[in-house]
């Protein structure tokens, strides 16, 4: 977990990548930037954390991701990566240990095209929005993820491990009570199964907040003045 | 060049796929389809193609594919494939022969981040409708690319050689002519020059359809009659 306090415009820029290490920039409450960190920490990978200030973006963060995106990756070379697929991608191939994408050719696409329909799942909710639509929305995508876990007999997405899929959707799942949306899970036995055994996870509890410390953050966001040092 | 009608809704279903071949669904004038066409293509990958009527789609392939896109790729095992760059990694990976991603991991995050870039492209435009607001826009874009290449110094995106991330872009290219927008290259002059050069590729070549083919399947499509089988 980071615990650092964010950079934010006119902050000194952080030195270059010690070798040996890879550098995330990160928003604590990012379920994108979540991802990676999911995947750093499930891999063990040796990394820092940089906190950024999304509302008031460090000039040199600019100037490394024009785009001023989290996550974003830095290499001790200086290379940049971003968007959240393709950060979580180069970390498994970059770091052989412990491979969370599948080997064979098929596996790895189900996994992609898996990841298209559950990218065009609504992200959350805005306060005093009227949510039945959203939440009709939720339950019928809700029940076809625990049709997959029912007709395929496994654990988690794609196999009885945890692989890439897996914490690729985690961060949303994780979500669900600070926007009051768990009981979409109600007619989705297995795929609630599947949060509780998520929630076990070393990689997932190691980044994860409490409901009432994401509370706390979203009601700074929602009033406008976000406070990504919530907490700290 | 595939020269089969389409199928339509009430068809009868194709046979399975043969051992050694690889099936694309296809519909001839689509620029994703056409994706997946230049890497069977450039990759000499021996396939047959189906070409599917998309207003009036065959039951069939509405249960081998429920969203009833196209590209899709069959396998002879019934492994089904689809969204273009997916099926585009896929037949990177399973067809080793000349390989068209890039081996290393940064330089593969590149092409998918430039895809990610070039995917927020506006599409297209409409009969009559002001296009003054899309020019703009395309114009900025392109001479960001084109910066692109002038920094690096390379002939195509990504080095010297086709790769994947010039075969995903090609096809919007090869329609700016049918919809009177490659003046919006007229400041681009390393961009136009790649259109050149992409237009010499052996690939493109088998995949291309005149200006005037796409303009007289363009019009039945506006008129809301789209005649996928113009041309042949």
């Amino acid at each position: 977990m980071s615990t650092e306090k964010c950079f934010a415009k006119g902050s000194a820029a952080p030195g270059p990548v010690p070798n040996g290490s890879i550098r995330l920039y990160n928003m604590r409450f990012c379920p994108f930037a979540q991802r990676a960190k999911l995947v750093l920490n499930a891999k063990g990978i040796k990394h820092e954390t940089i906190n950024i200030n999304l509302k008031d973006k460090p000039e040199w963060f600019l100037e490394k991701n024009p785009l001023g995106l989290v996550p974003t990756l830095e290499t001790p070379a200086g290379e940049v990566i971003y968007e959240s697929p393709i950060t979580c991608d180069y970390l498994d191939e970059v770091y052989p240990e412990k491979k969370l994408l599948p080997s064979s050719a098929f596996a790895k696409a189900q996994q992609k095209m898996m990841l298209e329909h559950f990218s065009k799942i609504p992200a959350g909710r805005n306060n005093g929005e009227d949510v039945s639509g959203l939440e009709a929305e939720l339950k019928e995508k809700f029940n076809q993820f625990n049709k997959d876990l029912v007709e395929r007999k496994t654990k988690f997405f794609g196999g009885d491990t945890i692989t890439m899929i897996n914490y690729m959707m985690w961060p949303f799942f994780e979500r669900l009570e600070v926007f009051e949306l768990q009981h979409c899970l109600g007619d989705a036995p297995e795929l609630k199964k599947w949060t509780e055994c998520m929630s076990e996870d070393p990689a997932v509890k190691a980044t994860r907040h409490s409901v009432d410390t994401y509370k706390g953050f979203y009601k700074t966001y929602v009033e406008g003045n976000p406070n990504y040092d919530h907490g700290l």
